[in-house]
């Protein structure tokens, strides 16, 4: 009967059409070209590597499907991971595989069943129209023309990690002359640069600006003096807590919401796969942030902890400050049970009104809709237990709280 | 089958006449006297804040019917947390409120139902047999009288945290003056102020101490002449340490158990509404107060935790130390899924008499069941899961267990 | 339908024969050879002290049988917790107990119980048949001859906690010199003494490398020319790191696998009892652990952490770095809910063949089966929850599963 009861709930949520707010689809490719754009995941290639898979098929030179071979290969090693079940489910999904798994011998056999479709010229839109997706957000660079896309569908979105932390390295103030047209060298320099790129984007249909950022940052804001002493020295620490706090800045003054993303290290594992080398440290708090969230009370800052330890942090800064909002379950926080327990004291804690349900984070449309099943299925569940059995809502009402997170505080904060 | 077994268990555990171990109850004035002061609690203030209200409504001249609306209305953002299904219960259980949700429109209606309630003269006397209740425990700041009311019913418990981190503001060490008639300017006076305060607590009747502490704290003794050094040169977190450790030292002499209260920062949001501004920061531990443990064992040091990461830790060193009691479920804690998990985790590790289950925190008496029932139903699960299915305990024996927490260990704890 | 499902899997669970990776067996006397070598676990004497027994019926000369009157008798407080569910269960399997409890006036039926078992001959045997297992991994003393016993069935693993911490300490440098011929005084006599300590080990059917480390232990690579320096001055943190790097190197040239046990603080309880002394502090991170993950990717690095907070980075490490492997259930962690919430996380995010389920870190034999029983209970519970309800795996892959993690992975990594 609770299997029954969830079940429909489930249903009734895969009904609202998805607006994912954070991806790192490329609108002019959004969609796969081949089997090997999927199997290229970085959660796949990663986990080849973590259970022995050398570097090689990974060069840009070798063969595809001889790659897709090996992966699957490598992936009977990992298939009870839930990352695999994404694969599973998405080529279930999209290239009719009726198997329940996949291994070395059906990568000849699944290759052509995926070049069938995705060379097919509609492919993205059949894969949008089957995930009954609206509209995904990007995370642009700051030097992205921003062109040859509607952006009413691919939402642009400002990621400023280079600008923040890598500022005076030649080939980021190279692409920001080419974008801005100025040199930055000191703190007036860079805060022109700085509005030349938001009003750029936010011309262009940005909604949002967003930034990852490591266990131990903590931003604080810099006068122009010191700023440009920090530029002077090299003293790359320093430089980031001032550029940070002047996009913070123009987050308000532009009216767009900044996601933060809490937590990474970068580069952890140095002979990682490509992408496949961050990892965290759980030694961090919000508190570093608080001075943040007290000087821009406007700004609405979503934000994402890539540690679930993390989570009740976030939720209690969500409850007191008006301009905190929670966001998603980022990468490895991004695991079922971590899920469920996250978004379980969310619910309990949090005004309903400032949480973002999920985002996919994917680079390819097809990971969108195994990933947002995966989500709604535990947010069924956790309305089933939480609200309908236990506190006794309706269905309708239990539903209608998933559409609150899911989609209505999206539009809400999103919406400038 | 499960369902029945823990509303069984439930059942039995409402049945156990009540000690609540910590509150904010004003024993002059224990029960509300208007719906205001129950919409006053910062729990709806600061989450009614959160989600856009404005501070001019909370002006102490503000219409309190009118300030009741504005809290209803944006409580309707809010109507997923647990914080406001305590509010829910309790107007169906002492104003006869028959619906479900608690809406703007209500405001008026239900103001009048609670008038009728709350006037009436032995309103505290009914809340109080409605709730099963038997005691209360108080907060009482250190120049409290202790007057006008039956210390048996409201048991004073002394609250030291001004002591400790603002002894030196001109405000409390002129209550002090007042109420010891000592001038505190070196360790001798201190050291006396103290003693006078613990001698007039005892003899009134108070049977604990209680402080909470910010997540750097770590005990330290202190020599006179250092106590005395630190007053003269103003170094408020060198007094801190000496003063706390004086009074350990006389909850030893005064056998007096000391509920630590670990966890929480202050004026973290500087514009949040009253009571609404404080955070904390989950990098603690309990590895601070080893030395306090270890100097005192034969002080009950009960522990609430602000974050439940740290339950692990409480549960080992509760495990460990003979002095060590878990003390129930605080504040940001206090979330059911949270609870559930510390609570379980506790029971299956913890010596059963080592454990306080619960206690409201509340400022008004008709808190008091809505918050034990969260907690109740929650530990007739667990005990349902853990003991009955899992363990094949008999309900009567669960039940035992289940009073051991409630009401036993509390009795035994807070005896002297 | 549920429960029969788990108890399904839980039965074709326990019918894999067991290979125990940690345990700290004295393979010349295996079992207990009283009840009085039961109860003195430390997990019952430390309990018992916590619920106020005092140090006295712990010494040497206190009469056996009384002594188990006396931890009886504190049990009643304690009973609720798991580590005395594993003693009734031990004494209903292997004593015949039929009873649900054990108290005070049990003591003397149950020490004759015992007495007629324990005294059997071959009891080890009957203990190690009737728990179905195969193989014991010891956790020997750098100095321990390792004679005397069938080193294919009771497997040598190198401990090597006295070398890194106390190296300087006059018995352990005697031990050493005892052991190796070589008198420690600088990086060259460390260097051959660790040399001739493998060889031995290696020789002599090692099959691992063992430490327990403290919260704040961050390995670092140093120089023969700085460790000579280290021990000059007595360096204690300094000789550490450099010894633990000289081992990680051994075992790699050795081709031994590294059991890393993170996060314990030795003493924290000062006047606990024997083994009843030591707690953590949650603050650590793997982070601590990058340089050496990296400096060594061909070593297995088995880790186990204390801190299930920790649990989220030791999967993502595992998930991200080929070398490290999540190990077992720790200690303070080692409590059904840990046990679910880590063994759950890893089992969705790390390749199954990276991951060691269980050891049972017993003193005597017959603690193998409940502390078994109680993680393959989980193990089925997360499997049938997981994997055949939600992802509709048969229970024969669900069963391989189980199988990979309790037996394939021991017998692959501890090959050499």
């Amino acid at each position: 009967m609770e299997r029954e009861l969830i079940n429909r709930l489930a249903k009734a949520l895969a009904e609202i059409p998805l607006i994912d707010p954070h991806t790192h689809i490329n609108p002019n490719q959004p969609a796969a070209q081949s089997l090997d754009d999927l199997l290229g995941y970085h959660y796949y290639t990663e986990l080849a590597h973590s259970v022995g898979m050398p570097h090689d098929p990974l060069a840009k030179e070798f063969d595809p499907l001889e790659r897709t071979r090996i992966i699957l290969k490598h992936a009977q090693h990992y298939e009870n991971t839930v990352q695999w079940s994404w694969f599973i489910e998405l080529c279930q999904t999209f290239f009719g595989w009726e198997g329940d798994r996949i291994v070395e011998s059906d990568a000849d056999c699944l290759w052509k069943c995926a070049q069938e479709k995705c060379q097919q010229p509609d492919w993205s839109e059949q894969v949008l129209k089957r995930s009954n997706v609206e509209k995904v957000f990007l995370t642009n660079d700051f030097d992205d023309p921003l062109i040859g896309f509607d952006v009413t569908r691919y939402v642009p979105c400002l990621r400023t990690d280079d600008l923040v932390f890598k500022l005076l390295e030649p080939t980021v103030s190279q692409r920001l002359h080419s974008a801005t047209g100025i040199d930055v060298n000191d703190a007036d320099s860079v805060n022109q640069a700085l509005d030349r790129l938001f009003d750029y984007f936010k011309k262009n249909g940005a909604k949002a600006c967003a930034i990852s950022l490591p266990p131990n940052f903590e931003p604080m804001p810099l006068s122009d003096h010191d700023l440009t002493a920090a530029m002077k020295h090299q003293d790359h620490a320093t430089i980031a807590r001032g550029v940070f706090w002047r996009i913070a800045e123009r987050c308000h003054s532009h009216r767009l919401p900044f996601d933060l993303m809490i937590g990474v290290n970068r580069k952890v594992y140095e002979k990682g796969v490509y992408q496949g080398q961050d990892l965290f440290d759980q030694r961090t708090s919000l508190i570093q942030y608080a001075k943040l969230f007290n000087a821009f009370p406007e700004v609405p800052f979503c934000v994402s902890v890539l540690t679930s330890n993390q989570n009740q942090e976030l939720a209690s800064y969500s409850w007191i400050f008006p301009n905190v909002i929670t966001s998603g379950h980022w990468w490895y926080a991004n695991v079922p049970f971590l899920i469920k327990r996250d978004l379980t004291v969310r619910l309990q804690a949090v005004p309903m009104t400032k949480q973002l349900a999920y985002y996919s984070d994917a680079y390819k449309l097809e990971f969108v809709l195994p990933k947002f099943n995966m989500y709604r299925r535990i947010l069924a569940r956790v309305l089933a237990e939480e609200y309908v059995l236990e506190r006794h809502w309706s269905e309708e009402q239990a539903i209608a709280l998933g559409q609150q997170l899911l989609r209505r505080n999206i539009e809400r904060l999103f919406s400038n």
